[in-house]
């Protein structure tokens, strides 16, 4: 079905996507290479939501370029769109230009998309074929085409711990435990989520930023400008006690606070303080004083248009995420240090007092960052949004 | 200064000496090539204490093939020896059998040897070359070298743990956190260790074996009966708590209990009864009940060869043992599963009270074994034998 030459195109769709990995949210990366007579004429990628889909730019990249498209193949990373958004389909843009053949690595999930790209292509007589590095395709939208089937963000819980486990000295102390690559590392997961989840015990003890930290020169390969790369910071907040002084509220990017319904109802003084600093507020479901993990993240994905979502937070917060079932991922990056049994756990886990309750996963891949080693891992069980 | 064939043949007597890698404590792996025209004619591998040495084991091996040694290279893994042990000088046999080129990957540390093999032979007018593959052969032996250097056995510590850094749950449960495949590579360890070291509290606790348990064909590869394979086993008991019925007293090996100078002078009825049941007892330098960890890796080394000490403990004996100094290496095995903050610590530290205090490694390997991780890691500073 492929023709030698197709993946080798494809993989530089999938190459020209990624340099939009970072800027394209809520939107997915997308990238697009045009080719005619075994050269390529024109490639583009979406650079980020409100400007021209990869498609577009590849179209102008070869007008640009003085190339007659009429003929060629056009390789896409996803399905291209078929409805009127923010700009004119692309389906019709490749109609229009005259392209006979279009390789889509995937189709799209958006139930406004859904297979009709596809069908519009082939209705006016292009050779169409899907699924060419699918799999490589779905990686680059992991969490968009995990939204787009599950109604909810894809969720990465970040642990930063030494070898045995602990997060913070008894006393507080936790800077550093890990090193500074893999303090870049974090920043740049923070760059990529939609939003950042931090508990009000974290904000409380450490009076954290959550900004994205990142020299210019790779915010720039990120095609991020430092304001932009800064995800929503959510804080998890059941009884409203985030101080106005909190440093966050005073940084660049939204910080929201989550808190219960019960909550607003009863606190309405502290509700009227949150509402003059400009705090944005969100009630969701509560119960005995915790929030319902569910209800924030649907919130995000409904709301926000959050595709992923990353959770920085102590181990109160930590546990009972991964005890909801519904991370996706931890990325557990563990310092080679000892820091005894005085120091702070990584998880407080009320539903496991048995080795049968203990919460097991799957090593899906494991790097080092500088002295530091990373582990990604997923759940074996007790997933619900998978 | 070496032929392109050199460094091939080496590898061989390399490859040969690994045969011998659980087998010969306290004596060093060794393995032997000699050849002749560009041919092997002869090889051999030390098999056991007690048994030939390698060059005498590949002397034979031509002299069964009917080869003429005459003018040959021998290729050896370790200094042939010139003193008369259980066997006479190796280096003599080489004299003897008109061998004209020696090639040593490294000079014995052995004061007994210390460069007086290779003078023999280069007195005998033999062309001697040191060096070749050095590191490699290096780690062949690292404790039996270590232990030449230090005058200590090289100390490895196991711990196995889950993610969060736990060893078992608040009730005790402990079976099994990491896999079938890292149980098998802990009794390997176990089988190539001349003495595992335990804490008092966790034969009171958990009442283990502490025996090599690996399946006959995996011996047989090892070159050992199942006999054979048990190292040591020694009971950290300052008190002298250790009940005659643990098991482990009535399981085939020896097991070695030490306790402080202190009880054994003022427990009278106690030692009497260790002695009535046959328990070997050992007394060291102790200080606020603990015993002082240098003086009994001393007693390892001095009165039993011990190359290399396997220490599996819990997490007070553990904890005691890095803040000494005395871990070479730590394996960490680590599942990837939680097991909440109620569950055990894996070291409990007294010293580490602020982030300054952390205990540092490197990490020096980063394996799987079936789903888990097993991490070697070294001490960056705190080290006192190395």
């Amino acid at each position: 079905m492929w023709k030698g030459e197709d993946q080798t195109y494809m993989q530089q769709a999938i190459a020209l996507a990624y340099k939009g990995f970072y800027s394209t949210k809520p939107n997915p990366a997308v990238g697009c290479v045009l080719v005619k007579d075994d050269k390529v004429i024109g490639q583009g990628w979406h650079h980020k939501a409100g400007q021209p889909h990869a498609e577009k730019e590849a179209l102008a990249d070869a007008l640009n370029n003085a190339q007659d498209v009429s003929g060629s193949t056009a390789y896409v990373t996803l399905e291209p769109c078929s409805h009127h958004g923010r700009t004119p389909p692309c389906s019709d843009a490749l109609i229009d230009a005259g392209v006979s053949r279009v390789v889509v690595a995937m189709q799209d999930p958006n139930p406004l998309v859904g297979g009709n790209g596809i069908k519009r292509l082939q209705n006016a007589g292009i050779d169409v074929q899907v699924g060419l590095l699918e799999k490589e395709a779905y990686e680059l939208n992991h969490g968009f085409l995990h939204r787009m089937r599950t109604g909810l963000p894809y969720v990465r819980l970040k642990m930063a711990s030494s070898l045995d486990g602990r997060t913070a000295m008894a006393n507080g102390e936790s800077q550093w435990i890990t090193g500074a690559d893999s303090r870049v590392e974090v920043h740049k997961m923070r760059a990529h989520a939609g939003a950042v989840i931090i508990g009000i015990g974290t904000i409380l003890a450490d009076d954290p930023s959550m900004t994205v930290r990142l020299d210019e020169a790779l915010l720039a390969e990120m095609n991020l400008s430092a304001e932009e790369a800064n995800p929503i910071r959510v804080v998890l907040d059941p009884n409203l006690s985030l101080p106005m002084q909190a440093k966050m509220l005073a940084l660049p990017g939204r910080t929201i606070v989550m808190t219960s319904k019960e909550t607003v109802e009863n606190s309405l003084e502290r509700v009227e303080e949150f509402h003059r600093h400009g705090v944005e507020l969100v009630a969701v479901a509560a119960q005995d004083d915790k929030l319902d993990i569910e209800s924030v993240l649907h919130y995000l994905a409904d709301e926000e248009q959050v595709n992923d979502v990353m959770v920085e937070s102590g181990a109160i917060v930590a546990g009972a995420f991964v005890e909801s079932g519904f991370v996706n991922e931890i990325h557990a990056f563990v310092a080679p240090v000892l820091m005894g049994d005085q120091a702070k756990p990584m998880f407080v886990l009320p539903s496991v007092t048995n080795m049968n309750d203990k919460l097991q996963f799957s090593v899906t891949d494991i790097s080092t960052f500088g002295d530091d080693i990373r582990m990604i891992l997923k759940p074996k069980r007790h997933l619900k949004s998978n």
